[in-house]
């Protein structure tokens, strides 16, 4: 079990093993055999960025249980995602900005991040974990009114892909276990999402295996697994965290 | 007026200016004042690759006043676009693939593809073309049946982000005033597509202006400008060429 972070120090972009606060830096490449250069710095002495740079962001729609029972939304066949920019992508700490051409709501959605380690086409869900990197906290943030605004075409790629719109990190972490784990989020501190991955329809692994089939996946592409239960406004002031227990807290401000 | 190319020869890549079948070769960053090596090479000799690798690809829907009122859509009262996914992208002269997890419709779709040559956030129409860097030609190849399978959510994203889905190429041109274009498709050598730029509800600038109020535009992003009538069917074995005078012909096969 390890916990990756990249980081900015000097105008220098570096990766490294998080451990008590102190960051054991690494070079080469992340998702293949990267080695430590013997150097440490301090967490509090970096500027923390994005712990990846996917050459895609996908998100799912609909993967929960508890969420789609509410929502009055059929049980989908089949995992129905979408693709955030490049553009939206947010490191830990900071502000997600509302666009100067939308006023309508801006809602947080914590979810769970799957990073993927090894390039993955047509793989089975038996073999996905071998394609899992890591696993980071995500915040798909979505200009929610969007989406339906044009009764002839749905806008899910531009209603999440709003700059600074795709927050995930502060790290990756390798060697866990997802089944049992717990996603929660917390607005201005107090807790409104609280749900766990056992409730997913479709588990990473499962959705690893499935997007395989079609587009084919590269080290550091994620796919965040979707949002259940207790997504809600964001307003300017506000401080957002998404907290997964033995990943970390990602945690942004609203500008 | 230059026409740009990228290009693999012996495992190296490289770019430059194409002139007479010859690639002068250049070096730095094709966006930010490259520089010629003073080697050229013969187009012969290398595999050509797409000419950039976008840091996003944005394609438009709904976007041709023919097409508008033959298939009975409203003009829309903004650009309706989709993100395609960067394991789309297809080079000229590779070819297009059927995915094994899909039976439906696979469809040609010929467009004018606009390449960032500059970062643009909140830029005004009457700015925008200092931000294209150029024009290339794009087949958005697209799962038809896809997209409208779920009752629920609209598959966009995935019905055009398939592996080889995003073709384009095989140069980009500069210094080219896109107005007088005329986007071109053929299928076996038959022409199927044939319709102006001056057709476009939204034109590239506007498309460059618009999309950067929300989605900051990096170098080497494009914006498919979308189709108009005449989109067909591809089956296996078939050529399909996207041919637009003054930038060039990108061919591809159906594998």
């Amino acid at each position: 079990m390890a916990l990756w972070i990249r980081f900015e120090r000097g105008g220098q972009t570096g990766f490294g093993m998080l451990a008590n606060e102190t960051i054991q830096i690494h070079i080469g490449d992340m998702f293949d055999a990267p080695v430590a250069s013997g150097e440490t710095i301090a967490l509090a002495e970096v500027s923390i960025l994005t712990p990846c740079i996917p050459s895609k962001f996908i998100g799912l729609w609909n993967n929960f249980h508890a969420a789609a029972e509410k929502q009055g939304n059929a049980i989908p066949p089949e995992p129905l995602y979408f693709i955030k920019g490049a553009n939206s992508y947010l490191a830990h700490g900071k502000a997600i900005r509302k666009p100067d051409s939308y006023d309508g709501k801006i809602i947080y959605e914590g979810e769970l991040g799957v990073v993927i380690g090894r390039q993955a086409r047509n793989v089975s869900i038996e073999t996905a974990d071998a394609f899992i990197f890591g696993y980071t906290c995500v915040n798909d943030v979505t200009a929610l009114d969007i989406i339906t605004r044009d009764p002839t075409f749905a806008q899910w790629p531009r209603a999440k892909s709003f700059d600074t719109f795709g927050a995930f990190g502060p790290v990756i972490a390798t060697g866990l276990d997802a089944s049992p784990l717990v996603i929660r989020t917390l607005l201005n501190g107090r807790e409104r999402q609280n749900y766990p991955v056992s409730d997913m329809i479709f588990s990473p692994r499962s959705l690893v295996a499935a997007i395989s089939r079609e587009l084919t996946l590269k080290p550091g592409d994620i796919i965040s697994c979707g949002t259940s239960l207790g997504v809600g406004v964001l307003r300017a002031g506000m401080s957002v965290e998404v907290s997964i227990d033995g990943i970390g807290v990602l945690q942004n401000s609203v500008a």
